[in-house]
């Protein structure tokens, strides 16, 4: 936002700027109420609707919470202190990925319900409008019936695609609707992009670490892959690279530049922009996983890669599962120059997608509750994520590293060198407790002393006492 | 059915014949109404029960039709002696596949209401219980509110995988429970089944003519496939496929042994059990489309190749899309002993399946409507097929040959030699009517004379008018 400095801020910033500093300096500690609308404008002297826009302007920048009934807190923090995991600087050779049981394990473990699922990046249902929902499925099911008798040849529900396009366009993204088919999900769109894009026996460079369905989909379709160190603040290194797409014959880059999945990095814009260049120096396409985006915890949706695509060769792929509705499955990708092949793969992929489901996507997202839903599990997904993180500080060993992620709902440790996750993944499942082992997230055993933490479920007494046991079972490793 | 020599005909059984024998010798004819049941017990003195037992009788052999509030009526049936299309005999070598954007373009016209569609193979939303299934969804959203918002990363919904175990039990196949996956219709099963018997570069046996989506599969993961002369009454041709198998290194054989599409045929229990003996004595899998098992017109759900599966080397894959709800993409897979195989495939290709339809579907077959629906959706394709058999027979070409098919709502239509079904297709379309060209269904533009109509839509004036204007176009090539 820029703002002209010949006009004063207004009065609410002033406010909230006061309180932020007050919180900052520590006079305001985390969980403590802050004073009531009431009370704070008779003291300050201003209108209680000025109150009212300085508490949601801390709220946004994720200060307070509001509490229904109650009033506004502050919110629970990270020092700002904390070691960043540090990022891998070793780059290997183009390699046929191995696929782990263990994800498939994972997987199997996200609903178990007599676990902790700290393991898959899965969200709990309560976050969810899942009321909202089911009445706008039922009656996407009663008022078009024709949608559940009628077969679903072309994949795309066009008022669905309509919508997209105009949120697209808002954050400043111009992706028409017919550049935009539906997938089943994110996992669909990644699966045909990568197929578009390659043949079997080529090389895809992905980031590292990297999220692991995206090695057993490389795997999956014969490919090899080259792991590009990326940076826990800004992604992917640009210069590392250059250097792999100099040295090997590289067909596609894959990566997520939003609030990347597992360390939480955000490419900035210019670093973006820079990547496209790049990929244009060497006349490459790129698939980006935007499932994150929309995640954000500061104030502004970051830009997508495809923003700064002017050539069609970014294909940009995401869905609402992380975001409005894990059970629905309505993904999309914005293919570019590769619209037809892409199309033409999901024909023999899945045919078409439910238009029932598709329709049900589009009410929501034209009857306006979006917007506010996301304010909500943005808000959600920060907190349980700082008071995980806390808890880790609190009950993991000394010289343990944190991921600072802003945006998203995953937390990378990076625990001392000794400790084995993998080790630990098993010692913390005969507790009825699932993690992700950091070699889940590289080609072959890497980060055996890290893993991922999926911070999607609100925060309870349970998930402490969790991790006050994953810290113990780590420490006890130290010890022998 | 084996009856016991000693023991005489039920009396309704005898009615029956004596009704069934004044239809063959014309004495009834087509659309004409046979005696009320009151009349008919009066004039051969027997119960009203019998009379009604004997009409059921020859309405499920397809000789009647009931009217509701008006009686029983002679059903149109085709002319014993309408020739059939001929078996191709030529056997090409394996080939890679070129794809048709013919194929794009008959999905795409599918659901042009502007168009008659006798191209795609897509039926009518009216013959569904679109109003049930839309009360079931809801109830399913509403009721269990998690599967909106749970993320579904193991495909499949464990009740419905136990109803489909149910369903094949009553039909003589055992498949249980946890051998079955939950996919994104028909088409991703096959996918998923290609995907884990062979890798690019490898040969796949089909049939001659086949379904153009196997021929787009097939090209999309790189491999070849060799076409086997397949007969229109009883399929694929045994003594080819093993000449076949012993001259070429072929990985894989997939076929649609019960209706095929688009000829029609339908293999005899004992010719299956030949071509698993076949499959074992060569050590190859196959891959089993049965999508249209259920919609046979005889009193038996024909056997499956699956029934004869001793080692888990069938893969067998169907869907509701032709029988219950096409809008729903509920399909499924029992992939033998590749289960583990296709369930890490199906992670990187859709993750899951949405629960919520999963369970709408596993409802209605749970509320027992489901085989009463079948029985009323076998009997409207069979009397659409009829019907349209019979248009093509008086508006085309002398010459035009038709198949006979048992099941399914599809009809192979074979024209003069000098007729070219692309040069139609065009002019078909100009016209607003859709049609599949012959060349669609093989590998390399043979079948140029050929043409699939779909009869999956009720009879009426229009379609009349749609098949006479085909003819009139097919007499006009054969004029010039």
């Amino acid at each position: 936002m820029i703002s002209n400095p010949d006009t004063p801020a207004p009065l609410y910033l002033n406010l909230a700027s006061t309180v932020q500093s007050l919180i900052e300096q520590g006079s305001l500690r985390p969980g403590h109420r802050v004073p009531s609308v009431r009370r704070m404008a008779l003291q300050r002297k201003v209108s209680i609707a000025t109150v009212i826009q300085a508490y949601t302007t801390l709220e946004n920048r994720g200060y307070l919470e509001a509490r229904p009934q109650s009033g506004y807190y502050v919110r629970a923090r990270l020092p700002v202190d904390t070691p960043e995991p540090r990022m891998t600087r070793l780059m290997a050779k183009p390699a046929y990925v191995g696929v782990s049981d263990l994800m498939a394990e994972i997987f199997s473990r996200a609903s178990d319900p007599s676990c902790i699922p700290l393991g898959a990046a899965s969200p709990d249902p309560s976050l969810f409008p899942t009321k909202k929902l089911a009445r706008l499925l039922g009656s996407a099911a009663r008022g078009e019936n024709l949608t559940l008798g009628r077969y679903t040849m072309s994949s795309t529900y066009t008022p669905l695609a309509r919508e997209l396009s105009r949120r697209y366009l808002q954050a400043g993204t111009e992706i028409s609707h017919d550049e935009l088919l539906i997938t089943i999900g994110c996992t669909e769109a990644i699966n045909l992009a990568l197929r578009a894009t390659t043949k079997p026996g080529d090389t895809v460079a992905i980031e590292t670490p990297t999220y692991f369905g995206f090695l057993e989909t490389i795997q999956s379709l014969g490919l090899r892959a080259i792991e590009i160190p990326t940076d826990p603040r800004d992604g992917l290194n640009l210069d590392d690279l250059r250097t792999a797409l100099e040295q090997h014959d590289i067909k596609a880059v894959l990566l997520m530049p939003n609030f990347q999945n597992p360390i939480g990095a955000s490419m900035p814009d210019a670093k973006k922009q820079e990547l496209y260049e790049l990929l244009c120096a060497f006349d490459l396409p790129a698939i980006e996983d935007d499932l994150y985006g929309e995640l954000h915890f500061g104030e502004r949706r970051p830009s997508s890669l495809k923003t700064y695509d002017r050539d069609g060769r970014i294909l940009h792929c995401s869905s609402f599962s992380k975001s409005l509705a894990p059970g629905l499955r309505v993904g999309w990708i914005a293919p570019g120059r590769y619209l037809e092949r892409v199309r033409r793969l999901k024909y023999t992929s899945t045919l078409g997608s439910p238009l029932v489901l598709q329709k049900t996507i589009s009410d929501f997202l034209r009857e306006g509750g979006y917007d506010h839903h996301l304010r909500s599990i943005r808000r959600a997904y920060q907190h349980q994520l700082q008071l995980c993180a806390q808890s880790v500080l609190r009950h993991f060993p000394a010289g343990t590293r944190l991921s600072r992620p802003q945006g998203g709902f995953v937390l990378w440790v990076e625990l001392p060198a000794k400790v084995d996750t993998l080790q630990l993944h098993a010692e913390a499942l005969a507790e009825h407790i699932t993690i992700a082992p950091g070699p889940l997230f590289s080609i072959k055993g890497r980060y055996r002393n890290c893993l991922r933490l999926n911070c999607g479920i609100p925060w309870s007494d349970p998930i402490d006492a969790a991790l006050k046991t994953i810290g113990a079972l780590a420490q006890k490793q130290l010890a022998t």
